[in-house]
């Protein structure tokens, strides 16, 4: 298997929308015109997904989290550079499979791919590693800064939280569950849903977002240290599948559970401030996105972010997120 | 060490002089107008640089071989988004010594960074993966494209081939090299020079152009057969340095030496194609932008990349570069 027929034969296809990519044959690629929104996300096996997980599901899981960065931001996603570093003698069809898994997201998000580059470790036992820097079109209004949030301001969060740390459980055999409980957790933790239409809609109201990768009371705390605030989230408030559901009343303690629920991470949700004078938009935009939208608090003065139970009082929080490098 | 604080006091600071990259503290930057040329480059310790090759010097070598493909189009550089994948247990002070490196160099060639990940590996002997993503203008003329070049067309190439190769020999002490020789090819190694003016200077002058990196008979046969014709390089005329000629005078078989010179790669010199009627525009090309040119070869009607003795017969090479997959 030869480099360069792999990147004419596999990816190249890939890039047959994108004019500027020059079907990968150059060394650079031509964005011809601006502005854009870049971010740029890495994944890497045994790190930030299971060394088994399906090479198409891996494709499918990179594109969504940079996704998800960029409906935070309101931003319509057009195109991506790409980075791999497969273990030593990786065979083609498991280049194909990933590249199988980029083509059918590519078709679902109607991005394309632009450039890159495809690389490979010594070792059999090197983790593949993958790098995507995603671009998109900022929208009319502006992006939604992380910060930007004033005092009293409600805290949103999309969809349900807490489903992608219990499908990595479910898929390590930490915990069981019933098998249609699996099958949908683990779908939640291979194949995040980025809340595109979602982000889009709240330009312009939200006065802060972010989305959900390190853990809810990780990231509340990041938005609101963007603005010099304090988050205070409502446990009970938590928005929760019912496999979610389920798995909470199963514990000992709910309030245990529930700190959990808000600190596992990957959930790739949009946490987002608006003033209470928008809860009705923020309601209309919701519908209007088709998208699932929960109050779960509010925005204090104070620095970090807190965990209340239905009394007010903080629940112990035992990590507040991922760190990678602790 | 916290992942925070380590963008926060580390790498914030390059992101000084970039208004779109909000001091690194949202998930996402804003390139405001267009349109840009777009380059990216992984690097992995023990494939692309040695483990234990000084980390301000890897930084280094991460950001001109990046700048490279971007002198290949003639594009003036802005700015870049870096991911960084660490060993487990990484120190700060390793971090701040890759972190001057990069400063060192945005001095020298004036960009910013933009954005990026930062993350680690499990394991403390994850290698460490480098990965950026580099932009900058375009000339106005439009980039210089691999492809374009035509029958008759003469090969040129910046600077000297080879040295970087025979730097990686000598800090692996697989050849012997006087000192003064090994610290010159060994800095040709760590800190290749991006031949940015004279990519500038050729714009609209050369047929196609490409940054040789695999190696010149590798990149003469990417650029040749991106044109659907065969380049043909005058082993003798290849340009080497002083301690390049002392090491190729002290081989047994001449041929044999100058054929590995031709094939080592990491040279990130330029390569480019011009009608012969161009030659003086050349010269002047490369004076004004202070950069040795020597004129290697030709582009004729064929397939694939020839190197020729000086009675015009084909040198047998053993690998026509290298292919990251194989």
């Amino acid at each position: 298997m030869n480099e360069f027929d792999i990147i004419r034969d596999v990816f190249a296809p890939l890039s047959a929308d994108a004019e500027g990519a020059f079907s990968l044959s150059d060394d650079a690629a031509l964005l011809e015109d601006g502005p854009y929104v870049f971010t740029k996300d890495m994944m890497v096996a045994g790190v930030h997904f299971l060394p088994k997980d399906p090479l198409d599901l891996v494709a499918k899981k990179l594109m969504r989290v940079n996704l998800s960065d960029l409906a935070a931001k309101g931003a319509k996603p057009v195109g991506y550079f790409l980075g791999c570093l497969w273990p030593a003698g990786v065979t083609r069809e498991k280049i194909e499979l990933f590249a199988r898994g980029l083509k059918e997201d590519q078709e679902t998000f109607r991005v394309s791919l632009y450039g890159g580059d495809t690389t490979a470790h010594r070792l059999k036992s090197g983790p593949l590693t993958l790098s995507a820097t995603f671009f998109g079109r900022p929208p009319r209004a502006g992006v939604t800064r992380r910060s930007g949030a004033g005092v009293g301001d409600d805290l949103y969060v999309t969809g349900a939280i807490g489903d992608a740390g219990l499908g990595l459980k479910a898929l390590q055999r930490e915990e069981k569950f019933t098998t249609v409980d699996k099958a949908s957790l683990a779908s939640r933790y291979h194949t995040p849903e980025p809340r595109l239409s979602m982000g889009a809609a709240i330009t312009g109201l939200a006065t802060a977002a972010i989305d959900v990768s390190d853990g809810l009371m990780a990231d509340a705390g990041h938005l609101a240290s963007a603005s010099g605030l304090r988050a205070e989230i409502d446990a009970v408030s938590i928005p929760r599948s019912a496999a979610a559901g389920t798995w909470v009343a199963r514990q000992t303690n709910r309030w245990n559970a529930l700190a959990a629920i808000a600190t596992f991470g990957d959930d790739y949700e949009i946490l987002f401030s608006a003033p209470p004078t928008m809860r009705r938009s923020v309601t209309v935009a919701a519908n209007a996105a088709r998208t699932q939208v929960s109050r779960i608090g509010s925005l204090v003065r104070g620095k970090g972010s807190a965990l209340l139970d239905e009394n007010g009082r903080e629940i112990a929080i035992r990590a507040s997120g991922f760190d990678h490098l602790r």
